[in-house]
């Protein structure tokens, strides 16, 4: 493997699980990681404003970001209304959401994973028609914080659906870092993803990606800085450090077309912009080339 | 692979790299990482109290630590007078650290690699005539923070000079963060050691630990809660978290012979003990079994 495809998820993923912070820091988050070289941004999410205030104010951060020609802006889209939000905003690559697992769907996105597939069924062509593309991140892929393991098998059948559906591409959300060597594995045997999302909760983030990429996966998603924590464990980690990830796969030959330093730089204002200390141990240390 | 043999080293490196806490507080965590079902653990050092104010008392640990017939403790000691408190202590297990990059080497026991390996040369007899082995622990092996990356050939070139002394076992430690599983790769294709030694200062912690798996290696240190600090980076993890790598163990279904509950609640009384948060996923989240 010589390339890998980094999305960075911190404008959504991390600043959804953050104290909300201005818009004008957003922008400036976003403004910076598309100068780092990273290819693929999640730029927001368009979500009602009651359920996460956080995004609420998506429409302005994505009039007023400076749109990089070579990087691909992605938008989360929790249903119908989101999605008519996003294609109206100008987004042409759409994510939706549905859990492996029925209770975490249902904290979520309040009905069952079953309807959220039949929502996902009628979403796609109205995607589709406005030109766009859906990428179906299946959450929970690796366990759920309420029903504990999930089932391979579980998370195979919804793929076959979505997929037969015409969904455009598939990931696998690590939603609470419950994903292991192991469980990468045994849920890579049974059904392929597109991209993988990890969580560094338990401090397997890294070891999860070294599994996938020995399976063949070139796609990741992970947040400058690991911003965003996790929803069930005050203070814990959460998402994989962008920095981290492209460390070690800079070290390991592997290309990502992302500088560094760079990166390293806006993980450090990222830190400033939120205000508190992100848990990235290349941030903290720098890269292992930085000599004392 | 169906075992992995932990060493507990939070007392030994993990405390030298904290703020000293009192005797007792030493001993309780000695005594409860002895009931965690771990059957190997550094408990202290033999080093001059002005370079290590840290095991100032190390003699007073180990005479107050209730030793559990099951487990192994070991010392480590940086020269001929700290083997003789190590033996007359009582210690059958010594470990000896000797720098691969002169640098380093210098820094650390002010004298070159070169002076250090003579050193060594005339400990082992000393050690062997106590009735106690000699473990030698290439610190640096996987790169320098002064010098940067070292040749495998290096560390090949010490170990065989070693091992033709009559050193009983070869460590390999990460001292400050740099192995990778690219480095572990490279350097265990030039020479293998008995035990890896990893700290997770870049967040590759456990991916190391997943690639010498791969490569055979069955043994390594870690430290409760990941005690230790990086002493060139404020603020950064050291050693590798024992219940971050044995949660990831016993998911790939090895066993360590630990109680990762038990483990877990170490963690939490060493947190304690230390007053610092510590860098440990799996205390701050839970084993993934953990469900809300």
């Amino acid at each position: 493997m010589s390339a890998v495809s980094i999305r960075e998820v911190a404008p959504r993923d991390g600043l959804q699980n953050e104290e909300p912070i201005p818009t004008g820091s957003k922008v400036r988050l976003i403004d910076a990681l598309s100068e780092t070289g990273v290819r693929r941004i999640e730029a927001v999410s368009f979500v009602h404003p009651k359920a996460i205030p956080q995004m609420a104010d998506a429409d302005e951060v994505w009039q007023r970001v400076a749109r990089h020609p070579d990087v691909r802006y992605s938008a989360l889209i929790p249903n119908t209304r989101g999605a008519q939000r996003a294609i109206a905003a100008g987004f042409r690559e759409i994510e939706v959401v549905v859990s492996a697992s029925t209770t975490h769907n249902r904290r979520n996105l309040n009905r069952s994973t079953d309807e959220s597939l039949d929502d996902i069924t009628a979403l796609i062509p109205l995607v589709h028609d406005a030109g766009a593309t859906l990428e179906v991140i299946v959450a929970t892929s690796f366990g759920c914080p309420f029903e504990g393991d999930v089932d391979p098998d579980r998370v195979a059948t919804m793929v076959a659906r979505v997929r037969a559906d015409g969904a455009d591409r598939i990931a696998f959300g690590d939603t609470t870092g419950m994903a292991t060597p192991r469980r990468v594995r045994d849920l890579l045997s049974a059904v392929r993803p597109d991209l993988l999302h990890f969580h560094n909760t338990r401090g397997t983030g890294l070891a999860n990606i070294l599994t996938a990429l020995d399976l063949g996966v070139t796609e990741f998603d992970a947040s400058v800085g690991g911003i965003g924590g996790c929803p069930y464990a005050p203070g814990a980690s959460g998402n994989v450090a962008t920095e981290e990830v492209v460390h070690m796969l800079h070290d390991m030959g592997i290309d990502t077309g992302i500088d560094l330093d760079r990166l390293i730089e806006t993980a450090e204002l990222a830190e400033k912009l939120i205000g508190r200390t992100l848990p990235s141990g290349v941030l903290r240390a720098g890269p292992r080339s930085r000599l004392v």
